[in-house]
Formats: C-alpha cells, structure tokens, sequence
C-alpha cells in the first residue's frame, strides 16, 4: 500500500448513490483506476464491496459522541460485524473524547485488540492523539478527524499538512493522509509530507460535493470551511 | 445557463457505472449539486435522466467516421429518438470531416433544422469551424473536439483556453468550454476566456479516471496526452 491511493466510498445521506449497488460500483472503479485499498461505512457496504473486489477494505460504522459530533466505529458489535462482512482493516475513533459510556479511543483500542485479530485504524485530530494511538500499538494512524474535534479548519479543500508531517517524523507507525485532499498536487504533497498513504473520499466518489466545488468556483462564492 | 456548469453524464464501455440507472443518478447528482444541464449519450440514457431531472439535456449519439474517429450523433434518425426520448437540445459533430455517406457537419446541421426545432449544439475543433456553426445558425458552439482531430493535445489535463476565447471574441454565439476541464480554477478560467457555460465529463462522472489522475500523480507517472 506504500504511496498508494486509498478510496473512501461513501455515499451522504440522501445521495442519489446512498445504496451498497452504488459504494460497489465506486470501489470497483477505485479498483480499475489502481488504488490499493477502499474505505467502506456499514456491514452492508462491506459486503457488496468484497464481492466485486479484492482490494483491502478499511471498514467503519458511524454514530454519534454525545456532544453531537460524528463518532467513527462506536461498538466493538460494530467491529465483530465488519470484521465478519469482510473487513479487512478496522477504522475507529482515537480522539481524546470520551464514548458514550465512557470509555476513551485507547480504552477501546485496547478492547478491539482483545476481540479480533485484524488491523486497526485510528483515526485523529492532532498530534497528541497520533502518538498516544501508536504507542498503544494502533497499526495505522488517520489525518481523517483533523479539522473536525477542536479548531475549525480554514478552507474545505485545504488538507493539514502539518500534521501529517508532524506524525510521520514522529512515530514509526504508517500515517494515513486524510481529509480535505482535492486535488493530485494535494495528495503528491501528503506523500512528500511523509505520509505512508494517501485516502480520498469526496473527490472521487462525492458527485454532488464535486459539482459543488465546480459550479461555486463559477459563481465567485467564497469557498469556506463547513464541518 | 450563463456562467453555469454542464455536466456530461456518460459511462464508457466497461465502466461499473454504464447503465441507464447510474448514469441517472449523476445527473441527479449535478442537480443537487447545482449544475444548470447535463448531457447524455444514447436515447435510453437521456429517457432515465428525464425521468429523474428537470435540467436541460444536452443529448448524443456516438459512432465512428470511417476514419475510426468517434463520430457524434451520426444520423439524422438518432437525432429524432433523442428528441422523442426528452434531449432538449442536440449535440451534432460539426468538424470538417465527412460523415459516412459524404455529408459536411454544415449540410447536417441543416438537415437536423429540418427535421427538429429544438436547439443544436455544435462540437466542433477549431476557430474555423466553430465560426462556421455559428454562421450557419448552430445555437450553441462547444470545444468538444479540440485536440481529437488533428492537432494532438499537450496534456490529457489542459483546456484549450486560447480556441474558448478566441471563438468567443469572434461570435455572438454563446460558447460552452468543453474538454479537459479537470479543476475550478481551470473552469473559472474559461468563464474569463469568454465561455458562456462551462461543460465537465471526467472530471466528475468518470470516477475510474479521477482514481487513475490521482495515482499517477502519487507515483510520479508522467501525465501525457491520450486521445
């Protein structure tokens, strides 16, 4: 997977792609189009992905902190499923904030060690919480919730850098750039930053996002952060 | 339309997403994300986005000039089951190439006159025959073809800025910059070049080749022209 591209096929809700035919169709097109592994929400998706591709599949459920915020993989019910619709690799949440329930990103890194033997993503918002997971022997760490947890980010389409190339000089564990990469230049960048890999969603596989960000940059509309 | 972005909603053979129902969903897509039309291949694709749709539809027909190039909207038959199936206005080839069985893209042009009275848009490769469409009454001028007929082009990923402007500077016929528009900035470029509207195919709906862009780019592929 070194210097490869990664695929997020996800699809928002009320997508006219928000369904496992269509996140299948995305990731074989990653597949055709040589990336080396896909990013895939829900037991569902998993499933129809692994059906029409070997690529390596980081599998994810979504839930919600009690703050609100999006909370990636809340249960380690969640994981034993993804694992079992053929999830290969599984993203979690590692940020300092505490689940429902309480227990913290490490806390729970440690219970999906003890339930399942597969690789485990996790996925950030700053340098802290980078070091702590790889130390706590998390096998990929995510730029992903960077922008997303504390300080809103400046523009939608600008990646955080920094922080990539802050980690990755910092932990020996392969970094993941991801978040906010639009463009090819952008994702040269991330590698060149350190990062192991790089994983785009909305670029690819986000058509309303894209035509989006085509037709505000006719209509001279400000192009700001939104979370 | 003015200012607005077009978004060309076609699979290629061998794509996950050639079929009328995902073809249907891009142009949903471009509506939800603000586009102002669509175009679309083939009688049953355009009839699966009306259904989904009320933006204009740019519609067309492909074959081949004896030649081998890829010829569009071949026939003056093709041209009546786009319009019976919902394409509001009808791309023709109006290059300087004969058609099979000798017609210029002019004397179709008139031939489609007199058959239809919805709007033609006119594909055509160069100043010359851009001002030749407009003189013959085409409504619309589109840089489609630029770099597909005689002249190789530089980078499979560069509009030709200079034919939008120049055409544009040259006619009251309203120009829609197509072909190789793969970034806003490029696309705001071609709005300040003088395009009316601004049409983007790949660079949105052909998820396969927006995956390959990115990673050429990550492994340092040289990004030549291919045609």
């Amino acid at each position: 997977m070194k210097k490869g591209l990664i695929v997020s096929c996800q699809a928002e809700e009320g997508s006219p792609f928000n369904s496992p035919q269509f996140i299948a169709a995305f990731a074989k097109a990653a597949e055709l189009g040589g990336a080396v592994g896909v990013r895939v929400r829900d037991p569902e998706n998993v499933r129809a992905v692994a059906d029409v591709t070997d690529l390596p599949i980081i599998g994810l459920t979504k839930g919600l902190f009690d703050s609100g915020g999006v909370l990636v993989t809340p249960t380690i019910d969640d994981v034993l499923r993804l694992v079992d619709s053929g999830a290969d690799i599984i993203a979690f949440d590692a940020t300092i904030r505490r689940r429902p329930g309480g227990m913290s990103g490490l806390e729970f890194l440690r219970a999906v060690r003890a339930a399942i033997h597969s690789p485990v993503l996790a996925d950030i918002s700053n340098v802290h919480e980078g070091l702590a997971a790889a130390e706590e022997g998390a096998d990929f760490i995510a730029t992903t919730l960077s922008g997303y947890v504390e300080a809103p980010v400046r523009s939608k389409y600008e990646p955080d850098f920094s922080l990539i190339k802050e980690i990755a000089s910092r932990t020996k564990t392969p970094v993941i750039a991801e978040g906010r990469i639009w463009s090819p230049e952008q994702a040269k960048t991330a590698v060149d930053c350190g990062a192991f890999a790089v994983c785009i969603g909305s670029a690819i596989t986000r058509p309303v996002d894209i035509v989006r960000r085509f037709v505000d940059s006719l209509s001279d509309l400000e192009q700001t952060a939104e979370i």
